[in-house]
């Protein structure tokens, strides 16, 4: 097989919901012949507990030659006190980086039957179905120079640096208008452009690149704090929405957090395709992150890496075909079954392994 | 009298609801003798189409010999494509900086007969009171280096610096826990420390501040996404959020919206007390902006211009039962008439002069 995938639990459910996650692995290879080469690595505190370090180079490395990486979360309470550069959120960080992941794709879809879990009145989210694609490699997150100064008088300077230059701009820009064609055509570019430069030069980018390529797609400009407002007054309203990485961080989690599916949303992370493989570096992770309160326990949520799954075999494989059966099946599976974090009255609780069983079940009828 | 006062209605709504706040201010001449020495100048669009630029020194100057100013909202589309420095924001944006107004205090408050205009299920927001306070001197939107540059291969590069030092982190510190104290006693310090180094720097600050002068307070940390987040799942958990410039831009607009009072939310902006008066370095000014779409049209509602006004009797002429009385009159003025934005079935819908008056009836029988 060619599709080298590289598991990366992570930490806390994480690793929990991988674990579900190789159950609906192993269906598929059994009844659909879909045979997966699968490595797995540590991430995060695991990787930091067994090589002081949130990512090794090894690990990096098999990430790399990786057809796509599937990852879990990380982070927990016990790496709180460690160093800026060792915290769990590195291995992550780093990973973007290095495999220059810059495009995040994190769908903010309200599932029919979760409705009633948003905190928003339910005509303002039922049938919800927004993108925001978020830059994922530049930004406040990596741009230079950043750090800690000592002065002079002994006080300290903490700085970071937004900067976007017009490639970068125009290579997420790109998968804006891509996306926006493959939906409802609309496209609305968040800065700060009354405010900062980096603003200023991304509108002016995105106006252009839209002149130049976003034939079928109709551009609009949002301040960021206006935007944060409009996902709360009226999301619907919003179809691809494009923006830096440090306001995408925000507003992606605001958007996530107002479906109530917040257990249930996947993310994707592409960087350019592969001219020999035509395959892009891509890894796949639920938005949600470790939730060390309920790690260990059984009772996570596993639908969401169950979907970023989903999304690794749409967009990394091909799959067409066996990602609409699973994300069929997961949503089957709600009907039946629910675990913690989504359930509403009248449906049956259930932890992340009566979920799994629920989804599988739903995937044999279908 | 020695409230000198400078009026500052600027662009679109701004000057409409700025005229209604001076109905306020002739009643509590007339039936209160409370004077106020006023001037008034202009600023945003309004001072750029007289003077070319959306600040003069002079208004400026005026501004920082008064004891308080009184600001209305600048902005309109017709400005859109003038220079950077020569938008109406630049305006506001000099006047916070030169008067040093660093501790911008955003309550987010649900009026009890708002409860159902806001977009999220009536039990989470009822009774919502909370503070945010933002930074508004510092980071990303003042510090340096700062700029477009172009670069050997033609290509730009936007940039824009976020920088904390100590002395700025602290000061800002020192009233998130006055305010905490006088009100329910949980500070909470957001930043993206697990990403950025002023947020790391700005978390120490933090933590030592608590220790030497935090007593009585609760000081809790989360980051700056999350806050986001749970700012929509679950608003009543905080008390009073501080966090720097550019956060808490997008996180008070998100609290601000989620209340459904966006046109009733006041805002101060204060800098440090002059040792001659005791009175702080004070701008007011709505949360809402300057709403082109319904300028001009009588239809604004004057309730966020009042409560600002309200701020400022409290906060920098100690009036605080002129204030109170201003407050309770906006509230019984709501169950009798209300502006479009603020309608629910059952109410009287009325324009910026009929709810001006319908405040002045509730004045007069208080
Ligand atoms: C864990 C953290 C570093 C990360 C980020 O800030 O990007 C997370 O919040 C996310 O959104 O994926
Ligand atoms: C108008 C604009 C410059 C301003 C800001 O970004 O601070 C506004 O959004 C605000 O929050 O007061």
């Amino acid at each position: 097989s060619n599709r080298k995938v590289m598991v990366l639990p992570g930490d806390g459910i994480g690793r929990e919901v991988m674990q579900a996650n190789m159950k609906i692995i192993d269906w598929l290879a059994k009844y659909r012949s879909l045979g997966f080469d699968l490595s797995e690595g540590l991430v995060g505190g695991a990787a930091y507990d067994a090589h002081g370090t949130p990512l090794t180079d090894e690990t990096l490395a098999d990430s790399m030659s990786a057809d796509a990486v599937l990852f879990g979360a990380v982070g927990g309470p016990q790496y709180d006190d460690l160093a800026f550069e060792l915290k769990p959120e590195r291995g992550l960080l780093r990973l973007r980086k290095e495999m220059d992941l810059y495009a995040n794709l994190r769908p903010a879809i309200v599932f029919p039957a979760l409705v009633d879990a948003s905190s928003l009145k339910p005509d303002l989210v039922s049938g919800l179905d927004i993108m925001i694609l978020r830059e994922l490699c530049g930004g406040s997150y990596f741009a230079e120079p950043r750090g800690i100064d000592v002065r002079e008088d002994g006080s300290k300077l903490g700085y970071d640096t937004n900067a976007y230059s017009t490639p970068e701009i125009e290579r997420i820009g790109r998968v804006g208008f891509d996306l926006a064609r493959k939906r409802n055509g609309r496209l609305t570019s968040v800065e700060k452009s009354n405010v900062m430069h980096s603003g200023v030069l991304w509108r002016e980018v995105m106006i252009r690149l839209h002149g130049e390529e976003g034939e079928g797609v109709e551009l609009s400009h949002m301040y960021a704090d206006n935007c944060a407002m409009q996902l709360v007054r009226a999301p619907k309203q919003f179809d691809v929405i494009v923006t830096d990485n440090l306001f995408g961080d925000l507003l992606s989690d605001c958007a996530a957090m107002l479906t109530g599916s917040l257990g249930m949303l996947p993310s994707a992370s592409l960087g350019d395709i592969d001219p020999d493989t035509g395959i892009p570096a891509a890894m796949y992770e639920p938005v949600h992150g470790s939730a060390p309160d309920i790690a260990g326990k059984g009772l996570a949520n596993p639908l969401a890496q169950f979907m970023s799954f989903s999304m690794m075999l749409r967009y990394s494989f091909g799959q067409a075909e066996e990602a609409d059966l699973l994300e069929q099946a997961v949503s089957d599976a709600l009907a039946v079954k629910r675990t913690g974090d989504i359930m509403t009255p009248g449906c049956e609780q259930t932890g992340t392994d009566g979920m799994t069983a629920a989804v599988i079940d739903a995937m044999d009828r279908l």
